[in-house]
């Protein structure tokens, strides 16, 4: 395998608030500033922008300039339509001005993609869903997800959208809740340029194994893109990728590998206390060696320890190519 | 609202045993005396029958016999494709004999549904998955779920054929684990006689809210049955309906109505530690307040508070509808 | 049953915002208008204050004149040890300047709680513990905990100090994370003074029966304060109390009024997109009628009933009590 | 570090059967042979014995006659006090005579325990406890528990008793629910031969960090046993060990080294589906592996970097430990 390209979410180098920590978990950074962090994360290719740029006005061409004294390139643009006018939901938002102005919004974000040679608009529609039951009718609400992605993707045939589904958070529960649902959702929409982007924590916080999923989105041609990190599996702690579940994230990779997907690795990760460089190259650190890793298995052996389900077997094989290759990681 | 019909499966007033009370939770009982017992719930109309009969040797007409003797009859089997043979999958077994087998199981049991003049098959693949990362290759695993049950639709087509998802147990994780997922498999399959059978408990141990699985299932032209019972949203404990989570289960059935689904409300609890009929006549209890109290809501008050997703203001109304109802019961 | 007294967290009137949402669910308010709100709910008697007054400079005579306005007391003060100078423990803090900083914060909030005829401080550290294998010493943590609330108990006898646990969040693990945990801490650090604020949320959230948590602190002599809400079990929503779990909430004030614990019913719900008016009224409506509810219990055929663990026949019992009730509610 | 002795439940190389596979997971097995496929496991010295003995009346001679042929002896005894007659409770049963049957079995185990000269009787109370709201009044029910315990405590001070504390199953809620209420009990009985067998699986499917809850557990000097598997963290799946959570396994190890407690290491594994011989040897591949990497941990760097709650930097260290043991194991 070559070793693939690193990218991550700008978001990993700005700061945090929460609903406690009001003031944040550190001085409030600009995009310019995270870019600029992000450039010393040695092997990072790619970043993936929120937009509007926070932190300031800043053109185009200045996030430009920033992006290329740091040789970095843009992977996707994420328009946010999470923030306070979206708090009830961007495509499902009750009112009929508020999902007009989230398509403009995210309209808008397809000439910042334009502009950044992107591979795509990043949906992550995280106000869109319910918190109680009795809330809405739930036929309209999975119709206006649909119908506010699938206007999108037919008015920007050149550009590809990507769904990040999650369960929850912010919103209670979220209309694009998994892997399937997701799936089910985009086969509905039936444009080719609506894909999924699969963040490893997402998936494994709704009870997935993020192997299966990736190979579900695969099968029916969907995987646009993905991303890693780590939780205990109740929550999107956003944890350093290859903490707590080293040997899952090596499956999900291998079953990318096995199915020639050759996109970017990138990270999603919220270091809200840790010091964002240093979090970044440790999680590369576990990608290159998981990289290394699937050059060693043993993929005959594995496959036919997988035709017995033999369980046993089939983890001795990648635990050894693994953690091999992760022992002798600097 | 007439009154809906009410069923059980009939493992409902069965005893039980798990890996630790390996010598049961009561004597053994036969499924005659099960059907026995079964009859002693007033209001009781259905039943959904394992096959082979347990606890002996009976013939279709004794079960017949039994069955009319208390006013019963079936709306469905369910083979049981989940015992010792069947450890490591039936439909996705990697021995194929043993995948043979399975089918060979189930077709007796269409002859079973057949004589009793049921509903459907019932097909709950509960050690179809696996347990551990790298045990399997996903794409074969969901590929033969798929084969296995579309072979048998379309060799059947005189006959239904309803799955139960769960997302896991007893196999760590299911593949068919989630409503979406299911209705995805089973637009693949592409034949009219698969559906699913919704269970309350699965889906919301799953972090689905059930109203929304239903309207899906419903919206897809697949919800074909469906049972009851609550748990403490992590593990399927199958207690008694309406015992914990009261506004949801509401919430499902007012969903149920609002698309004119008719189906019968089942009954799927395991009684371990207390008496089969009194657990199953509370659990009626509960149901036929909830059909009372369906008849209350104000439909149109309730969904101009969905139109602007009043949360508040809508549980008010169901809240309103669903207690007075209850308090009133006996 | 004397109908409660019924109070909230100030933050109940609020505007919130997360990680997300980073411009908020609404227009900031301060501490004053917070309050303002909070008189418009009917029978709110007292309310919990965040210190430093959150909006702007305010004196303590300030917001004594708003609350008398509006017909407030104050029941506690909760210092803010969970904002920036504390992302990484108040009380646990790795650098002894800072678990002075938070010393000193606390003691001083002593004297607003002396001001305002308080009955505590509370403390919630919800930034003392960890978020990854390997990043504390255990003992230490632990130590530092007990040694933080003990000097100030120690430090101000004349006060209580009651100790808000919670399993997580923000931190991905809290050291004062279960009932039993705090009562251990509790029973160490040996002064009258510090007791428990129980959260119901908190306790479900974390897998406990919030009306046995409340019997053990009880029983202890530790149970010095309340609030309730509602959850999904896995995260502390922060959703109106009653909305989910209606059964277990009237059970847990059922064990309440069993051991005489007169002490007020609070609210700590954090309505973000709704209305925080309306969803206090309609928590408060609900908790009104759980208090009617008491007072309708068999209790004599509830506690023969407990007596064989009658499961079925208990809930029926405090079923028809809570329901009954509720059904007449406005 | 000497290589840890290693141990392993005799149930291990039993075969199992739950609720659904009612015929088992494979043919029975009885004690006799469990043992001599236990003797198969190279490096397992010690076994805890079910106790009455499964599969038929063997005398202790026997059984003993069966350990020295496979050079196996007895860590602790295990009184079934969770089958038919106790699915009410032991302790905790309603019934004041099931109570002291439980008691009587149990003072018959204290003599096997004399008999193989094992170091405890482990009491794992997995039916005291409730399933629904109502059901039980709390304070009697841990009232006796403690009083079932210190009766036996006290009766036997020649005798350690371990609790193996559990959140559920098979009881939906479990009285011994986690390490600090099992601690808060054990110091409410106030005996010196009461401890806790802290289960590696237990904690964590409890949301607690087990090398916390093993500190926890020594600083109240109650740790006298400990045994390890893995999960999905949401229920008690006893996977092989290591195959999850390394490195939170890895840090459990460390704790313990850290604190000189140098009792056996002990498997609690279910392998349903799998070859039980070589589960287990596969998991005694990683504890070798483990405590390999505990030599090799850079002690004043960890401690460095705990100091400052350092994560990165500490993690660093234990994963370069424990994957470079675990990249050079067979």
């Amino acid at each position: 395998m070559t070793t693939p390209r690193f990218g991550a979410g700008i978001w990993h180098f700005a700061t945090y608030l929460d609903r406690y920590a009001t003031d944040g978990y550190g001085q409030p950074r600009n995009i310019i500033e995270a870019i600029d962090i992000a450039g010393q994360v040695k092997e990072l290719s790619v970043v993936d922008l929120n937009w509007p740029y926070f932190g300031g006005k800043f053109s185009d061409a200045e996030i430009k300039t920033a992006l290329n004294r740091n040789n970095l390139s843009v992977i996707g643009i994420t328009p946010e339509i999470y923030t306070r006018d979206f708090v009830k939901g961007a495509f499902t938002n009750p009112d009929a001005g508020v999902r007009r102005r989230a398509h403009e919004l995210i309209t808008d974000a397809c000439n910042v993609v334009r502009f950044h040679k992107a591979d795509y608009v990043k949906l992550w529609p995280g106000q869109d869903g319910w918190d109680y039951p009795f809330q809405v009718d739930y036929g309209t609400q999975w119709q206006r997800s649909l119908d506010g992605v699938g206007q999108l993707a037919s008015e920007n045939p050149d550009l590809k959208f990507v769904i990040e589904y999650k369960p929850r958070e912010p919103r209670v529960r979220m209309s694009f809740g998994s892997v399937a649902r997701t799936i089910l959702g985009i086969e509905k929409i039936g444009l080719p340029n609506v894909g999924i982007l699969l963040d490893f924590g997402h998936a494994i916080m709704g009870g997935e194994s993020a192997a299966d999923s990736a190979q579900l989105a695969i099968d029916h041609g969907r995987l646009f893109g993905m991303d890693v990190n780590d939780n205990y599996r109740s929550w999107d702690d956003d944890l350093v990728a290859g903490s707590l579940h080293p040997l899952e994230l090596f499956e999900f990779f291998y079953v990318l590998k096995k199915n020639n997907w050759n996109g970017v690795w990138q990270l999603d990760q919220f270091p809200f206390r840790e010091d964002s460089v240093a979090t970044a190259t440790h999680a590369i650190d576990f990608l290159k060696a998981a990289a290394k890793g699937l050059d060693r298995l043993d993929i005959d052996a594995l496959q036919e320890a997988q035709n017995r389900h033999d369980a046993i077997s089939a983890m001795k094989i990648a635990q050894k190519a693994l953690f091999s290759a992760l022992g002798e990681a600097e």
